[in-house]
């Protein structure tokens, strides 16, 4: 038992930006640093406004990061509805005491393996097409679009080669990133044995933005091949896609630096911050179709990099 | 009491359109021809499965024809469910025995009226921009996105010109249109007011597609109009919007013949039919997010038009 002084971190998401990833980047270094930072002020725990967009009463969790020179105090999110009673209750009694009690822990660090399988390409088989999302997630949840959603999308693409009957020339290879959530290291081991393969990574597509409806992908190329693969726009307008632009692929595949194209499968963003990191994100959040959508537009942009290359 | 032959129609709405209407306009001749054509053929009943995306049991209505020289035969639509458990069963059992018992009758017409408001320009109040939608809906769910989504998005565009204190250059009217869902008479006599008015329409916007996140809108126009309002592009992106195409403006403002331009706001298609017509379209299934960046559309897109005109 410790009393001290509590500090509560209340910035709200910005409602104004389109892009909600934007919003919660804007928001979610009250969750990530404000432990440290307060406790360098002397703060003994630290409440902080969950990063979402659904107005109800459900945390939202995720990573934070301790300074090592720091006293690592507590800290818990909560809900918004509580965010905005706890708010309103300060303003009449900014001495208010509250009594912070937590069960959760770190563990220690324990071996885990990313999921790799390869459908082998019939003509250029050491030339690789990547889809992947990671398979860990926060514990709140289901972890049903964060990013359960990306998993199945890229084991869809295979099984739509296979139940179309279609061999790809290039070799199709879905991995699954173990360890997104907490350091990347998946994906670090990744791109390590990328890095010595002779294997070729033509391209990697990673989805981890939610089973919603397709709208584009981001694309971390040179510019002949975004002028390429624009071209390719019709194909991928069948599966909802309207836009390839420049961006980041994402945190799991962005390790493969010798692939010439790095995708991020961009679907509509306006209710992923709805369930993102908490009890929210179930199965029951996921819409069939669009889910769907996402998987095809993927086995569209795999199909037509297996067949033509970059 | 009449026994006979029941008919039953039970052609899903094609899951492989990526556009929900023409899937929906593939499969709703069965509920709005099907008990005209059975009675034509000595059928004394009707069983429709639902027009609609949503696999659960709730029954979705809409409008059928009859036919004045042939027999009006009742007629029912049952859930997805239970059009799989009757089609299932009439394997086994085709003389299957139904009893239909219908409470639902036809009132006589009474009068009702368009709802109509302006907000007057500041430099051609002559020359009108319409925003709408209808105001009617199917009795049986409350209409939230058929279409009250529409008509409130409608309001809504002239009141964040009153938020964002901004008086428009030409006069913005916004039109709730009666009796669209049987019969489209409050868009008649708009159109015939249109005909006749000194009153300009420059142009007229619809939503009448669901409150969901914006993809684009439909214009009804020649290429020069066209070609100059893809130059906003730019400006419409900031609430979600990724195209302008050619298409039709919508039913409410497609008897406006003078319009130079008739735009229907296009959100996105995928969960529609998961609600259209039923018991599921209640105001809880419109997402907060998605319905208000329809109002920034259309807002965006009124004050280009009020701004520089055609």
């Amino acid at each position: 038992r410790v009393k001290g002084k509590i500090v509560f971190f209340n910035r709200p998401m910005d409602p104004t930006l389109l892009n909600t990833f934007r919003a919660y980047g804007g928001a979610v270094d009250q969750r990530v640093f404000g432990a440290a930072r307060a406790a360098a002020y002397g703060a003994v725990g630290v409440i902080v406004r969950s990063v979402t967009t659904r107005y109800d009463n459900v945390p939202h969790t995720g990573v934070m990061i301790y300074n090592d020179s720091i006293p690592r105090i507590p800290a818990v999110a909560i809900g918004l509805q509580d965010a905005d009673w706890l708010s309103e209750k300060l303003k009449s009694e900014p001495e208010l005491q509250v009594r912070l009690r937590l069960a959760c822990r770190t563990l220690p660090d324990a071996q885990s393996y990313n999921v790799v399988g390869d459908l082998l390409g019939s003509e250029k088989p050491q030339e690789l097409i990547v889809v992947g999302g990671h398979i860990d997630s926060w514990d709140v949840g289901q972890g049903a679009h964060d990013d359960g959603a990306g998993c199945v999308q890229a084991m869809e693409v295979v099984d739509l080669f296979r139940r179309l009957n279609i061999r790809p020339k290039r070799t199709i290879r879905v991995v699954l990133f173990i360890n997104e959530e907490n350091g990347s290291r998946g994906s670090q081991a990744y791109g390590q044995y990328a890095d010595t393969t002779a294997l070729v990574h033509l391209a990697a597509i990673e989805s981890d933005r939610g089973g919603f409806t397709p709208r584009g992908f981001t694309l971390q190329a040179d510019s002949t091949v975004l002028t390429r693969v624009q071209a390719w726009l019709p194909y991928l307008r069948q599966a909802s896609i309207d836009w390839i632009r420049r961006g980041g692929g994402g945190p799991d595949i962005g390790r493969i630096k010798t692939a010439r194209a790095l995708f991020g499968y961009v679907p509509d963003s306006q209710r992923y911050f709805d369930v993102h990191h908490s009890a929210n994100d179930v199965f029951a959040a996921v819409h069939p179709r669009e889910f769907e959508l996402g998987s095809a537009a993927m086995a569209i942009l795999t199909y037509l990099l297996s067949e033509y290359g970059l």
